[in-house]
């Protein structure tokens, strides 16, 4: 297995997020892709997802990923054992991704034969909801570990996303967590958001998740 | 129950940190009161261990609290069910506390009669790693649910931590988490950081971390 692509972001290109944001997204729209910016705090399961819907639909979409953290290759490696293409960012410092990191990452990856870019921005609940990549669409992951109240505490990573996922479902039998009732903070913050509970682990939710992805692409 | 203190941070008082943080650390140093900065993911458990730890120690150590969170009160309510003096601060789009937000919640507290002050930090593994506080004491906490590598993705947040807390260990019969792996990447970042492994559900490693902060109150 080769190294996976490793891009350090300098402090200087951190700016003219909006400018930047929307050049990206002519260059998707252009390229025919669709673009989708992952959010969640660190260890909801960003990657493990990706994982297995690479795994699972790759023979039908064509993907590639790009992996933001403040440090490591770690998930870039990850994703590489699909066979999808992978660049990661490593942001040093900064918390969130940004729309002058993207666009440095985007030289490295042939958007011309790609369907579907996912970009798994650094996990915070934070920062990343204010930066816009370009993408077409934020989808914002809660892991049941969390507690039910987070798309209340932190609002605007929840209010931004198109779609929310609940994850880690497999584990609700041995914790205190109310999906039901995180399901109705993320409607109280974010109405109109698709809303999808899954376990990557054991497939649970998979498959609806996996028809929503489809849809994306067919432009429904 | 009455309403729990709330402060909503401006934007222009978010400056300045060092020097106000200085300035706190001599207001903590004169009360003689023990300040321990918590650092965590959201979700990884900070509120649960501090009430278990409030509820099992407070007729030994007289603490009190302040709580930080983008909004709502939850975590507040929380504490002050065990009867613990509590204070919130709403960062609103802030992905920290910061030292002049502290100092202001220091005006609602009666330091004189505390022994230790435990200040909660927005649920973030980058942000509030850069913001002292004054606190004699960071302690990161770190979940099972959220995987090994994260004291290497996010070394700054485990850099600063003189102790680390491997929480919700309730939870690793059911997670393919290696707790000894997760321990040797924060010994890599951080070789003289005190390290606890404990379940705040299950009580199991609460002694441990108990004596620890008896020790610190008894200034050894």
């Amino acid at each position: 297995m080769n190294d996976p692509r490793v891009i350090t972001v300098k402090k200087d290109i951190l700016a003219k997020n909006d400018a930047l944001a929307a050049n990206n997204q002519l260059i998707f729209k252009e390229s025919g892709v669709i673009v989708v910016n992952l959010l969640s705090s660190p260890g909801a399961g960003k990657t493990t997802l990706l994982v297995k819907t690479l795994t699972d639909l790759k023979s039908e979409i064509k993907f590639a990923v790009i992996e933001g953290d403040q440090r490591t290759d770690n998930d870039a490696r990850r994703i590489m054992e699909t066979g999808v293409p992978v660049t990661q960012i490593n942001t040093q410092s900064a918390c969130h991704l940004d729309a002058g990191m993207t666009f440095q990452a985007l030289d490295t990856l042939d958007l011309g034969s790609v369907d579907m870019l996912f970009i798994e921005n650094v996990g915070n609940l934070v920062c990343p909801a204010s930066y816009d990549l370009g993408e077409q669409m934020k989808i914002t992951l809660l892991s049941v570990t969390e507690g039910e109240d987070k798309p209340v505490k932190y609002p605007k990573a929840f209010r931004v996303a198109d779609a929310m996922v609940l994850t880690k479902t497999d584990l609700l039998p041995y914790l205190d967590f109310d999906p039901d009732q995180a399901m109705e903070y993320a409607r109280k913050v974010n109405p109109a958001q698709k809303r999808f509970r899954l376990s990557a682990k054991s497939g649970a939710g998979l498959e609806e998740w996996y028809q929503f992805l489809r849809d994306l692409t067919n432009g429904s």
